[in-house]
């Protein structure tokens, strides 16, 4: 019969013991990112995978590569429009105006997967995995230093190498406004040398042409004006306090041309980089976008989020080992399985720390070993045939060479077990 | 503005600090219940939401209600069907014959969002959570074992009352096909008692006629029939073994007439359930499924599993407090944020077990210690202008009222925070 194959783009992930493999790193990434989120006393938010496509289109931007040609969406059976969704901030958004929360605080975190319909190629799926952070209700001050105190948390959990923070002011409305026109008024006679896309950013969001990859156009922004002379005094002097408070925790940089792909960005942004993913490529950003919820629909609502691409991430981190002790548990007779299979579960029930790896396949007591060697098991139980009808098991340490094989009481088994 | 409004049958879950409310508790579910995997050295296994409509019409059934009416599919840009997961089991065995891993053993576990396309109704939702295990490669004997092991771990976990596990076994394909016989032969001429449903389960899959919940068929079905003189010997004797062994630990009921909902069912059946969801109803269920690999294009595999409805689960759990202590940290100062906050980011980083909530809103000391309580705060730090230029904080405690508040230096500050 011919097999059914996986759709494009659309990876499956799993663990197999060996803790190098990217799955393996990206299930350690989300479960010390959730312990970090949850240190700072932030809630768990988690919105539907599918939503109206309008939602999108009115948050992320109708300009941008997002809704114009990635996302995933289809015509459902009453011909409306739905998306899969590409990020999580409008749907955050979305759920907090709808349930009326638009006007308190929160600090919420979210994980799970997101889609984008791009075309398949290394490194990027159709399916990939965010979490991120969206600090709600807060004005400008303690939440920028809130996310780049939880970014410094992350990077050192990681002992990340080879990175560092760019930080970067958008300005107030008016400044933006007012840099817009001076950055349009300086490429106007440089227009023959933009490429397309180029040129259709300047008309909709012309912020968008400092993140252009097109060398001519790289060229011609080295004499661009700088939003640096459009800020206030206390936006500089924000930018300036966090890289001396956190400056000697990781490398700070304020870099004044970067900003953000999607069109709702307002204020402080941010992107933390390793050079280890080649390009400079960032693996987090974010920054603050206080007139997004007003744009959905909901109340003045000042936020600042951030998202963190947790493949990217993944790949950046050292192989890891877990902190709990494994014992396989191997019984050596077919017939007898009820009654040592429950001592397995007695043992389990009284040391919830250990993982115990109970045997299931019929076979040797050497693949049984191996599988244990190769699961890297602390020690093993074996229970055979002898063992059973005396009331006896086995233990055999396989780390530590020093220490003997020796039978023991099922007694003195639960007693061994509890303090391993 | 108008709003966007999240789609019909599609909920957005979210912590907001009361432990009591469902989103909380299933997210503590998910949280205990992956620890419990764990450490019965369960992999991890993740496949994406979409998949090939045909992997779901070839696996769960065509007959089955999930393919007919509740499947969320849709035609994509090239007109292909594709389908929303509405369970997890035909995609991990998807993804082991892809890998070609089918010649070997596996103990897996899934966790995530599952689709239907159902009429929206209470407690019934479009996109919902399932948590499941797939062991793979192992014939009948310990993996059902293990199964009802894990099972009794959980309702152990979670100290769950009033319920109860049933077990069936549908036996070998010889002894299943015999048995639809004498079940297809016994109903033959109740055929005008039966409704449309259960004729056309007759046709094509008719133990599932003993799921029926039609009152005259049930009436019917009580002559009928039963699979238990059809079993082996050694099929009763599991079912005989498995109470005997784990009756100790979780009630359990041998229940003749248990089918399951899904037509990929062989072998060793169960279900647990409980009074508290109204109408005997389950909120977990599996079985084994030997041929399901080989009707995918996969090789033969013996196979067993289970499925867990997280939100069905998390209604019947007891509310629960979270071990972490949490630590409030309030400043009194507008201006001197970077300062403050780099203490706040320094206390996290000496102790990552306590929650520290730093209040990042301007405000009262008096709005800023209701949150606190609210938060199920242990201790409030509090920096004021005074304590900043003497190099001191205030530590109240808000839990223990033989405690008293003192002030302390930063240095000593750490000390207390170390220790907490």
């Amino acid at each position: 019969m011919d097999k059914i194959q996986s759709l494009t783009g659309m990876l499956d992930l799993y663990e197999d013991g060996d803790n190098t493999n990217l799955s393996s790193k990206i299930f350690e990434t989300e479960r010390r990112i959730k312990k970090i989120f949850s240190s700072y006393q932030l809630n768990e938010i988690r919105t539907p995978a599918l939503e109206d496509t309008n939602l999108f289109k009115r948050s992320v931007g109708d300009v941008s590569d997002i809704v114009n040609k990635e996302i995933y969406s289809f015509n459902d059976r009453n011909d409306k429009s739905i998306a899969l969704r590409p990020e999580g901030t409008a749907s955050v958004i979305r759920a907090i105006i709808e349930k009326k929360l638009d006007q308190s605080n929160h600090k919420l975190w979210y994980m799970g997967p997101m889609w984008r319909y791009e075309r398949p190629q290394k490194g990027r799926y159709r399916q990939f995995y965010q979490a991120g952070i969206e600090i709600l209700g807060y004005k400008e001050g303690s939440p920028e230093f809130e996310m780049i105190s939880i970014i410094c948390s992350i990077i050192k959990e990681f002992n990340l190498k080879d990175c560092f923070i760019k930080i970067n002011h958008l300005g107030s409305q008016e400044n933006k406004e007012a840099y817009c026109k001076a950055l349009t008024d300086y490429l106007a006679p440089f227009k023959d040398k933009l490429d397309s896309k180029d040129l259709e950013r300047l008309t909709r969001n012309p912020l968008r042409v400092l993140d252009s990859k097109n060398e001519e156009t790289i060229l011609v922004l080295k004499g661009a004006p700088s939003i640096k002379s459009f800020l206030e005094p206390s936006a500089l002097q924000l930018l300036e306090d966090i890289k001396n408070q956190f400056g000697d925790i990781c490398s700070i940089e304020i870099d004044h041309s970067l900003v953000r792909g999607l069109d709702y960005y307002s204020g402080f942004v941010f992107e933390a980089i390793s050079s280890n993913l080649g390009a400079q490529d960032s693996f987090l950003g974010g920054g603050r976008y206080d007139h997004l919820c007003s744009k959905l629909g909901g109340k003045n609502l000042p936020s600042i989020g951030m998202a963190i691409g947790i493949e990217r991430f993944a790949s950046l981190i050292q192989d890891f080992t877990l902190p709990n002790k494994i014992v396989s548990f191997i019984t050596l007779t077919s017939n007898l399985e009820p009654k040592t299979y429950k001592i397995a579960h007695q043992l389990r029930s009284i040391n919830k720390n250990v993982i115990l790896d109970t045997e299931l396949a019929e076979g040797s007591l050497k693949a049984k070993l191996r599988r244990a060697n190769k699961n890297n098991s602390d020690y093993v139980i074996i229970i055979g045939e002898e063992e059973l009808a005396k009331g006896t098991a086995v233990i055999k340490p396989l780390k530590d060479e020093l220490e003997e094989q020796k039978i023991v009481s099922i007694e003195e088994l639960f007693s061994f077990y509890k303090t391993i």
